[in-house]
């Protein structure tokens, strides 16, 4: 176990990330560090929880993930270490591993309690520094996971309430903008396998965003010539709407929340 | 020695903080870099001289800091291996140290001259590759710091006049906005000691900003509800006027030298 | 081989280039990992052109270069491993590679078309994570390039038509900015080299940006009071219009693309 991944809203331009990672380095000079992104749209613990669920399967078994979008700081929220397929994840108790959850599997949660493993004094406003780091380079280092605290049933962690993809009265499968990435590519929440259960294939669907209907969804950008509109499943594995060498949330002046609905074309 | 750490305002942009580290693996492989941050706003020496002071202490001993914020490349303005508690700063000498230098310690300063640890040739422009990243990665290898230059008195270093909170007619300690983080966190330049020379506690405490009257200190930002201004202590150890869940900068319209004063309550 | 430098167009705030480097390290857990920027512009390819040929040479050989700016993902355009005086670039076959390949070397160029390297499966939108990363990692691990695919010659990878200085009927050299950096320091391709051809030397040069005339060429920004702009020879080695402690993009309102001509003086 040396790699420890890193997902805040800490922004860099403070000396945030870093400290953490001196942290870390000070308990484990081995520990490899990725950042995923301290980008998080500050205290968004929804997008956290997708950038998470969508990262951690490309890591190697063993590494160790701290989530630190924690609003409740300080507070009395718990902090959990989550066991996942080999993959152990530090972060608040406040539904940022709600999709992570929702995944079937042999998981088991503690609760991080055993201030051995903390900075000391800890502070009441940078747990990421004073707590998440140093237990995840404890970790890193072979201490086991039940050294950190008791127990807990993964049914009781917190959890977010996830907005689903539903049918509506016309047989359309109605679905919304969860994320825009960097390219401004809108990322819905419908993927192959929703479609697939209405019998929507990629070749034969309608896609409607607002007063944009796009026939079929392309399998590369550039299938469409450069400034059109396209839909696409993304490296996500989601539906998404692009704009080939553009950027569709300019474009469709599109923002999250906004409904997006597939169907059988006529 | 492995740990070299960065400080720059080169921001993320441009090539030249990978071209940095290029430069330190070409002379140590085994080097660990960290990236404090490269957000310092252009030339800013003092918000660099405070992210240093408050970071270099979770690193472990033996670790090197490269500080580039340093409006005089090029000039004749000295570049300094200043060693305080068996950390390493290399640095322009503009004033960057001028909190390392005012806390006491057995501090020794050398002047950076030896041209044996530098790339060859050395530009004018762009010393933070030419200089500054070979040297620190020399002493990551465990060259002496001896022998990078004369010795200087510590005393010579070119400091910072900074303006430190100072007591009013009414009795008040009156400080300022220092800096403001990714949050929008408003961070003043008092700390508990301080408060506490005036018999100030957290909890009877009165604090002014503009027209803002807080009362007392809080613990952790959700001690107060969601969108409401609190002071707290924050992560460095200062007094901060922060909204929970929110952005204070915004908010309260709040800049870097506004004034923040704090008194016993009535 | 160890190091893998990373250059994109990913921005910071998605997980994308964090899921790349676990990828990466995924393969080859030794593997040092170094970003050089993900700030390109959007499929800005010539910008990354710039980049690469720009720092490459500060890395210690047998590095391993990855470049992903790359509008035609999923399409049929080619993905090339470039070997240049010991270092490895790959990269999609889309021009980015144009500046390096015009200096003169014994370069060669394999197409990477062996899926033995690739994650299984391979989308069609984020072939960083499932081509160019995971074939970076294995031949960092000392997979030789000739198992990637077939050689092809170096004439006939894609290159872009770069805008050259010309000379005008004044006998002025005429070049232009090719990119400004976080500094706001425009940066033209005009070099010493060209200057020295037309007899024109530092000292006795006229240079003239819109109706901005400017009189020799500065050898560090300090060298002009505070706010004044002034001509230098940049760290990349080509003429630049600054400001000292100052932002020439937004005191001259300059862009990419504006004649900068350069003469001697009467």
């Amino acid at each position: 176990m040396t790699i420890v991944s890193l997902l805040t809203d800490f922004g860099v331009e403070d000396e945030y990330v870093g400290v953490m990672k001196a942290v870390i380095l000070s308990v484990n000079p081995a520990a490899v560090i990725v950042d995923l992104t301290h980008q998080i749209p500050s205290q968004n613990i929804f997008q956290a929880a997708q950038v998470i669920n969508e990262s951690y399967r490309f890591f190697p078994e063993k590494s160790i993930h701290v989530i630190v979008v924690d609003p409740g700081v300080g507070s009395d929220r718990a902090i959990l270490a989550y066991e996942k397929k080999g993959h152990i994840f530090i972060a608040p108790d406040n539904g940022v591993l709600t999709l992570l959850a929702e995944e079937k599997g042999e998981d088991r949660v503690y609760l991080v309690q055993n201030p051995n493993y903390f900075l000391n004094p800890v502070s009441r406003t940078f747990h990421g520094r004073d707590i998440f780091a140093p237990v995840a380079a404890h970790l890193s280092k072979g201490v086991a996971i039940e050294r950190l605290g008791p127990m807990l049933d993964v049914k009781n962690i917190t959890r977010l309430t996830v907005a689903e993809a539903f049918i509506d009265e016309t047989g359309a499968v109605v679905g919304h903008i969860v994320s825009v990435d960097h390219f401004g590519n809108l990322i819905t929440n419908i993927d192959l396998k929703l479609m697939d259960r209405y019998g929507i294939r990629p070749e034969n669907a309608t896609i409607v965003l607002g007063n944009i209907k796009l026939q079929g969804i392309h399998d590369h950008y550039s299938s469409v010539n450069s400034g059109n509109v396209l839909a696409i499943i993304g490296s996500r594995g989601l539906l998404e709407i692009a704009v080939n060498q553009g950027n569709a949330r300019k474009t469709l002046h599109a923002a999250v929340g906004e409904l997006v609905r597939i169907k059988k074309s006529d």
